[in-house]
């Protein structure tokens, strides 16, 4: 904690997943070097962990099959956790020899989610994970789990929770550090979210908790204040809200970081981020991505961020009235 | 209180308000019978109040130009509160005339944002709407006063919370029945929601509070439930999140109906909307006002509208990985 004045700011730990989560999406390669770029300007923004990229296979994934690269030329700041996503053992072994600080697994709670999204049944992929478990375990390099669809399934609806925590429990029990709690299309609505991670957190105390929302309903920065109810200080963020969502068209999907940090900032949290430094990094993703982002904020910019009283108050009609 | 099961859901009341705070701002006249359609339907969703235009000159607000015409040919369903703008005692006379139910009040509680949207003093705005007071009060017709940029000015900055007490205080002795509380440019944040709505309700426990919030920087949800953390109950929303933000071009403005609604009923919440009917009148405003709105469910969906399997999952590559 950090003492301000007589009170103390929480504090709080983000991971940056735009680099992974969101270009992974895009069907522009984006140049490895502005992408080393973005990674080297998002390093010296205060975030507590960056996901840099995916060593998936180039065939499946070609936004991302200059992964080596990437790694390899990123300068690494002190204090940042670097991780990155790891689909199976093959991916594991380019990524330690890579030397990352940590992997990041990646299956469904829900039977048709996982099948639809990595074409193996939810045992298929457990049993890959093992096996990528039992290559970086001993390494050194952590080991985080992202647990997809876990505050619901776009074909199967509501997931129950005990499927969710029994998940955590087969990983926990294979020894890993972390799980991430995944809102994979925006499921998530704050009475839930409360609840998840309440008995997540009791069931779980010695794993680190990371939530994973979606802002396609809206309902992003409502489920993070629930999720700080419950004592959730471990949140995945996307640089302006990069990442959609394949099952709603035009709506938007990761939670935007510079919203999450606005937001955080102002309610007396300590984010360790540079809120400044990540808006000038947001502002140049459209120029490197080719197309707007779903950020409001970047629009808007911050709250105290004045505007001069127009040029009259001419112009504005005797009764206009805005509320 | 409605019981369901072993629970009781708390009642809440929206306030619909696109037709007024929305339709102002839009380029194009839309037709004064899609008007009355859409109000009729509106009628039919089970809101508390429905703002349904503003009896301002229709030399400064020509799109509400047909404010009489629309009052008397919309059809009133019982139990709905039909509520109007009225910036002075001429428009509160056409008000009357037209037997509103109720007439809504507004100006800014920062000297900047009253002379920039009103071009008139506060004191002067104050002096102005107390003829208007003076002349509905004994009517029968309610008295709401909307008070602008009380979460903070676009030109100041933070408003003390005395001076939007302060205002408050002033209405209240003149014997108005409820107060607004705007987030007039989306700068509330939820900390300073929950000490502002717990303050005035404290201060002012006769009086029918509602919270107007904007997703300007994509806190509308989250200052939401800090409202009802702090026991408000009224809420004003705007359908398909119509309604802009002149300070952030390209940012959304007025906080989404079927977005609130959504969450409010997944909580446990009795808004009394039925939500099938507000997206159904949601989906016709595009075509209606020519352009898209904000609202992201209207292109999400509800979470519980689910998707087929897809047609694979052929298609899917084998890595692909969603988080």
């Amino acid at each position: 904690m950090t003492t301000i004045g007589n009170r103390e700011k929480k504090r709080l730990y983000l991971n940056e997943v735009a680099t992974r989560d969101g270009f992974q999406n895009e069907a522009a390669f984006i140049d490895t070097d502005d992408k080393i770029a973005l990674i080297d300007r998002l390093s010296a923004c205060g975030y507590a962990k960056i996901e840099v990229t995916s060593f998936t296979s180039p065939k499946a994934i070609p936004a991302l099959r200059d992964a080596e690269a990437v790694m390899h030329d990123i300068a690494r700041a002190p204090g940042v956790v670097y991780t990155v996503l790891v689909p199976n053992v093959r991916g594991a072994e380019r990524a330690l020899s890579c030397n990352v600080d940590e992997v990041n697994l990646v299956m469904s709670v829900s039977e048709s989610h996982n099948r639809a999204n990595l074409r193996m049944t939810r045992e298929q992929s457990f049993a890959q994970l093992r096996d990528v478990i039992d290559t970086v375990r001993g390494t050194g390099v952590a080991i985080n789990v992202s647990l997809s669809t876990a505050m619901g399934c776009p074909m199967e609806g509501d997931v129950p929770l005990d499927t969710v925590l029994g998940w955590m429990e087969r990983f926990a029990a294979l020894g890993v550090q972390g799980v991430t709690l995944c809102d994979t299309t925006g499921m998530a609505h704050p009475a839930q979210v409360r609840e998840l991670c309440k008995r997540a957190s009791q069931a779980f105390g010695a794993l680190e908790l990371t939530l994973h929302f979606h802002n396609t309903r809206g309902m992003a920065l409502a489920n993070t204040l629930a999720a700080l109810e419950a004592g959730i200080v471990r949140f995945d963020a996307s640089l302006g809200g990069l990442g959609g969502c394949p099952y709603a068209p035009g709506a938007t999907g990761n939670v935007c970081t510079e919203e999450l940090v606005h937001m955080l900032e102002l309610d007396g949290y300590d984010t360790g981020v540079d809120l400044a430094a990540v808006l000038d990094a947001a502002a140049r993703l459209p120029g490197l991505i080719g197309h707007d982002v779903p950020s409001q904020i970047l629009k808007a910019g911050r709250r105290l961020d004045l505007h001069a009283m127009p040029a009259h108050a001419q112009g504005v009609p005797a009764e206009r009235t805005l509320s």
